[in-house]
């Protein structure tokens, strides 16, 4: 898992905050993790403006730990092109 | 504008919640703020989830009122098709 992801108690829950260098990389983000959203049937909080997107998954109610299909999301989710996240431009 | 636009105070904001009947209307919906956002160059910070959208609009710093863009960008959003928001799904 992308070492910029927050693992939080009291709910469970995973958070990640990235950055991007314009509107046009945040947008293509947020239609690859829309896509990936309906594919996966994971629907995760996100919060953005034009340079930054925010994602809070939350585990299911009452879980210790995060279904396979979160997990599965969060390592698709990782894999996106590195240029469209922080990464290329630190 | 809409009546569910909430204008508050310090800072200066418009704010509004949508909420859709599926995760489809709510990307297209998101999809359509998008390209709203890119043609206006008006960027509010949204959050979202499978069924909802809550759209916040910060007036430029210092200014006692929205700029005519915003303005525009808050008039085309109340624009789109009403099935699109929870009008057709109270």
């Amino acid at each position: 898992m992308h070492p910029d992801w927050t693992r939080r108690e009291r709910p469970l829950r995973l958070e990640r905050r990235l950055a991007f260098p314009d509107y046009e990389a945040t947008r293509r983000f947020l239609e690859q993790a829309g896509a990936l959203s309906e594919q996966e049937g994971v629907y995760p909080d996100i919060s953005f403006g034009r340079t930054y997107v925010n994602i809070t998954l939350h585990a299911d109610d009452n879980a210790t730990e995060l279904s396979d299909e979160q997990r599965r999301f969060v390592d698709a989710l990782d894999a996106f092109q590195p240029t469209d996240t922080n990464e290329a431009h630190p």
